[in-house]
């Protein structure tokens, strides 16, 4: 059984729809960047009189339409005539899509699509879409490496995440990151049209800094502890526990750049840090449990069950609480809108 | 509240997914008829190495896939050459998108999109696909007419249905059935390229049989005397009941043909009733009850409750029991695949 991470679906109290403002603020942040890069560094021919936007790691919405809006509004003030939009919608096979096509902005200007599939392959046709935009999506990682997995393995990580502690864990995260980085702009590269743009807005770990210094790393290490808890009361086998792992990666900024340079098909327009009021997280026990649950949650109650999902935070939640001190000293993390250019 | 109609989603014992294989013994018999009509009446321009199929009103499931491969199949017979396919799946926003993406063949050869809209009005990009299919979907009309619906209009019907004691309530469906298909292949007149193929398969009435005379007819009626019966005990309201009316008409086959014949924008290139063995339903009332349960039973389910849709269908079953020597004797329906191109 390997580990999903999708993010939880519906619109309830604890659905990541009602809970990703944290996400939408950055989006807000960099709308003028955003806009400013579309006017002078798309350069694409649309005789066809359509251009076609693809969010890949969509989730449910909302912020998802207000990337895609942004993006179109932009294009519109660029090319002032008439258009025909379509976006692409690409998540998981697992992803609620249901919610995602109910929640649709019913003024919206283009044709809703979506496309299931995992973005780390093909998900579209050649020269299929003009601009693409991934939110909190390039943190994954396709799989756990094979050494962090195995018990035998020198490297065997017992914890559901690599925080910082051990350096030999961290770079075989990295050396899966780096295929599936790179796997990720290929498969875009074929589906991109020739001069078309592809923006990032995700978090990264500033350069120096541990995971385990930032919040991120000490909610992801409450998680694990909590979990630990939970196997102690005997509710689940600690082995199962053993064996799971979140496929999350977060890179230090310099790495990702590397990362990204290193693939030929792209040009590096935009590598930028955007600081906003809202780019760290609120020091609240319920604002981090719920923030934390929408994201994560979704891998644990696929894994253990719902009833262990909802256990753990509650034990996440107290933990938070004893936590405030420390987490109230983390070091920031770091978030970035990053455009690339098809050459 | 209108009424909508959306196939039961999942894929459970009560599922469209599970219980469609009368629509999809249509499409089976019909395959050789729509190679030979792809192979002698398509004729596009693809330079771009894509060819784009769309299902408008695919449901859930797995006929659409069946459908859709059949297509691709005949495709690759005649092109014989490396071409991309992309598959647009469309039906309206409550159908059960997340169950159609997580049952998609895993070894299919196209990339799955899903369209989430109704397809009396534009769903797709101008020029955006090559050859389109509407199994079982060219029965529907978008709103029921005002007539029909209003108490004090003279052919106010208080029947879920129209099932043929009423000319003139026949007629305003029919009025209402027209403006409906010719949404329908107005929209798709501007999605398809010029020459690009639309199918259609489905079921429509012999010339001169009535409704009420046909098992679909009877059904009907014995769904509506279920819930007269479920209000007679009081569980839903009288009045209710009476504003509860099914989006459905089924035209006559020389009806149907003359609507179609004027729409200026497509040619038709085959109208032919198909005839199989699994043309007409079973002879079992827990068959019968199951097949309109999980298409009619939707509609139910959304407008009264999940639990007076199940009450209702218990007294389905006695009654089609009962019956049965009547629906023996049902006179048959038509089944039919009509081929139309793009002029």
């Amino acid at each position: 059984m390997s580990t999903t991470f999708t993010m939880i679906g519906g619109e309830g109290p604890n659905s990541y729809q009602q809970n990703s403002k944290y996400q939408g603020a950055l989006l807000e942040a960099s709308k003028e960047k955003i806009n400013e890069t579309i006017s002078t560094k798309l350069d694409i021919d649309f005789t066809s009189g359509l251009i076609s936007i693809a969010d890949f790691g969509c989730s449910t919405g909302p912020n998802t339409f207000a990337a895609v809006q942004s993006i179109i509004d932009a294009m519109e003030h660029k090319y002032q005539k008439d258009i025909e939009f379509q976006v692409f919608f690409n998540d998981s096979s697992n992803n609620d899509f249901n919610t995602l096509f109910k929640t649709l902005p019913p003024a919206r200007r283009y044709f809703a699509t979506g496309v299931p599939g995992s973005f780390f392959g093909r998900v579209l046709p050649k020269n299929s879409f003009h601009v693409g935009v991934a939110s909190f999506a390039l943190h994954f990682v396709s799989e756990i490496p094979k050494g962090v997995r195995e018990r035998h393995s020198p490297e065997w990580n017992k914890d559901i995440h690599c925080t910082g502690f051990s350096r030999n864990v961290a770079n075989l995260y990295l050396d899966q990151y780096k295929i599936d980085v790179r796997s990720f702009l290929n498969a875009r590269a074929q589906e991109i049209v020739s001069g078309g743009l592809l923006l990032f807005l995700g978090s990264c770990l500033p350069n120096g800094v541990q995971m385990s210094e930032t919040v991120n790393g000490m909610m992801i290490d409450i998680i694990g502890f909590s979990l630990n808890e939970i196997a102690k009361k005997g509710l689940i086998d600690q082995e199962k526990l053993d064996s799971f792992k979140l496929p999350v990666y977060l890179a230090h900024a310099d790495e990702l750049k590397r990362i990204i340079e290193n693939t030929k098909c792209f040009r590096t327009e935009v590598f930028e840090k955007i600081s906003h009021s809202k780019g760290e997280y609120q020091l609240d026990p319920d604002y981090l449990t719920v923030a934390f649950k929408v994201t994560v949650g979704g891998s644990l109650a696929s894994y253990f069950g719902e009833d262990v999902m909802e256990k753990t935070y509650e034990l996440v939640k107290e933990k938070t609480k004893e936590l405030l001190p420390q987490i109230a000293n983390a070091k920031p993390g770091m978030q970035y809108l990053i455009v690339l250019r098809k050459t």
